[in-house]
């Protein structure tokens, strides 16, 4: 039996939760948690905002831990290795996408608490192929996060070839901002953060930015007409984007890896004078997220992360509810 | 005096017109006009659509002709040799966009019928930069619309790294979607045509389509659900954007050269999903211009024109006004 804690209809308060898992399968690793980030996601899901819930649902999808258990396939992990398991737990392997790398964009990749049961528990079970080795150097208690949000504001540097030389604009300084600024400024970049907080502007600063724009001052946003390369949004909310694509310079992208179900609103001729791009990724294919592990593991990049015990899972989701994160809480197993 | 044909205030006939061009500059060539083609934005500019017409406006972006005068300065063409000029008839040369060959992207880049007097006329000026030579093997009288609606469409295989293995659509059949066509069956591309003109869909085999899709037939577009690479749209209506992201797979763009003043209504999930990009490009520079004609000539790439003598610019004009333009007109000088 795996112990865990699962909401058991939308929007519940998660409860102790017990299931017996199918025998492990060849090509399966088995992980022994302890540390588990809680994301946006997992709210999301707990309360099938995206109608694709099924319950019970145990939550968690940025676990950190050992190898507790191999499949008889898998032979490039070992027992008690220490390892991150993100959004997805398996890929099918041999689409295009899987065959090119991109298993991230496998049309039947499998999410970690999608109709699978996650990391808020004592085990969670992966596709070998998920499962990437944490490097040494890495703080186990704080990496968690790395394998959802992490690789989640990495992807747009990797994919785009984004230059040291870019200037780069980080939209929303919270779970993902905290990253993605960490992340521009090792990667060689001018870094400017966009905040609608005051208070988050020195903080910004001190997770890498230069500059930081208030996200509501519309002349701030004005002076900074052309400047940027890159843009990445981070944010829930709509914002006026257009006012946003006016910032990026000639050939600049506007990145989203947040989003709302409300339209982007985007005018064409603001692609089209000064040769803009708008784009979206999802989290990172196993490749993108080891060399994403292995930059910030360079570069002392870290999530700033509050921790709670397992067992106070529901305080800690209703600290993210109320926005009071900061900027990533993570669960430690507390089992007895 | 340069004999011309100018429109005198928005959206009137042309009438016969003269002006005294200033002294030549050192940089400057004047070009003996021989054909020009008629491009959608001379109408644009004619009716003061963007606001930006100046009056008298002689219009005419798309010219073919022979190098009649030369500034002091110039050294890399010569008199009588055929060049061809398009939208852009000058640029400032010291921007960070020009030093770096994106001379279409230079702010100050003078619009050949923007405070400008165009090639319905019988000489023209530009900027020697804004020059580009006529490979010997093109046909001077179709060639005129490949220098602005031709390297329009040209643009996106060249900046994107289209591969040769990609699946590409085009949306629209007409004055560049015809060009568009060609180019990407010339690329090496599997290319399909979106119409909403079944007569427009042999057409549009002969043009280089290997398959059509009537972009009115909603289960068509559903049927190529995950099937592009590259959909390049040439239209002029909004169309339901979504529905078309729906048909690009993992990575593909939805690029636009043509628009409407209506906002996109993207939603941010049909990208971040597939991790697709929306953009968009304004023609080319003068190196790209060389580039695609190099390789128009080599693959007999032709704009399909109806022809008319400049003196009937009127009835050509109507021609246009009318959606009747096969596939594009150009005027031949008849200045007795």
């Amino acid at each position: 039996m795996i112990r865990a804690y699962a909401a058991h209809s939308a929007g519940e308060a998660l409860q102790a939760f017990e299931y017996q898992p199918d025998a492990l399968r060849d090509d399966e690793v088995e992980i022994q948690v302890e540390h588990c980030g809680i994301c946006h996601s997992d709210l999301s899901m707990i309360d099938n905002e995206w109608g694709r819930s099924s319950y019970p649902l145990v939550p968690g999808h940025e676990v950190v831990g050992r190898i507790s258990a191999l499949g008889s396939n898998v032979r490039h992990l070992q027992r008690d290795q220490r390892v991150g398991l993100g959004w997805h737990a398996g890929y099918c392997l041999h689409c295009n996408q899987c065959h090119r790398g991109d298993h991230n964009l496998c049309q039947e990749a499998k999410g970690t608490i999608i109709n699978h049961h996650g990391g808020f528990a004592e085990r969670v079970r992966a596709q070998a192929t998920s499962i990437v080795p944490l490097p040494e150097s890495l703080d186990a208690a704080s990496a968690g996060p790395l394998f959802c949000g992490g690789i989640t504001v990495f992807t747009p540097f990797l994919d785009y070839g984004i230059s040291p030389t870019a200037k780069v604009g980080v939209i929303g300084i919270g779970g993902l901002g905290h990253l993605a600024l960490q992340f521009a400024r090792a990667w060689g970049c001018e870094v400017t953060a966009f905040t609608s907080s005051s208070a988050k502007a020195d903080e910004a600063k001190s997770l890498g930015a230069h500059h930081t724009i208030n996200s509501r001052d519309k002349a701030a946003l004005e002076q900074a007409a052309g400047k940027f390369d890159l843009l990445i949004s981070t944010v829930n909310v709509k914002l006026d984007w257009n006012r946003y694509l006016n910032t990026l310079g000639p050939r600049g992208r506007l990145h989203f890896v947040g989003a709302t179900l409300e339209p982007l609103d985007i005018g064409a001729f603001n692609l089209i004078g000064a040769q803009r791009e708008v784009s979206g990724s999802p989290v990172g294919s196993p490749s993108a997220i080891a060399t994403m592990l292995e930059f910030a593991a360079r570069h002392q990049i870290t999530a700033r992360v509050e921790h709670f015990p397992m067992s106070q899972v529901n305080d800690a989701l209703q600290q993210l509810r109320e926005g009071k994160a900061h900027y990533r809480i993570v669960l430690d197993a507390d089992w007895n």
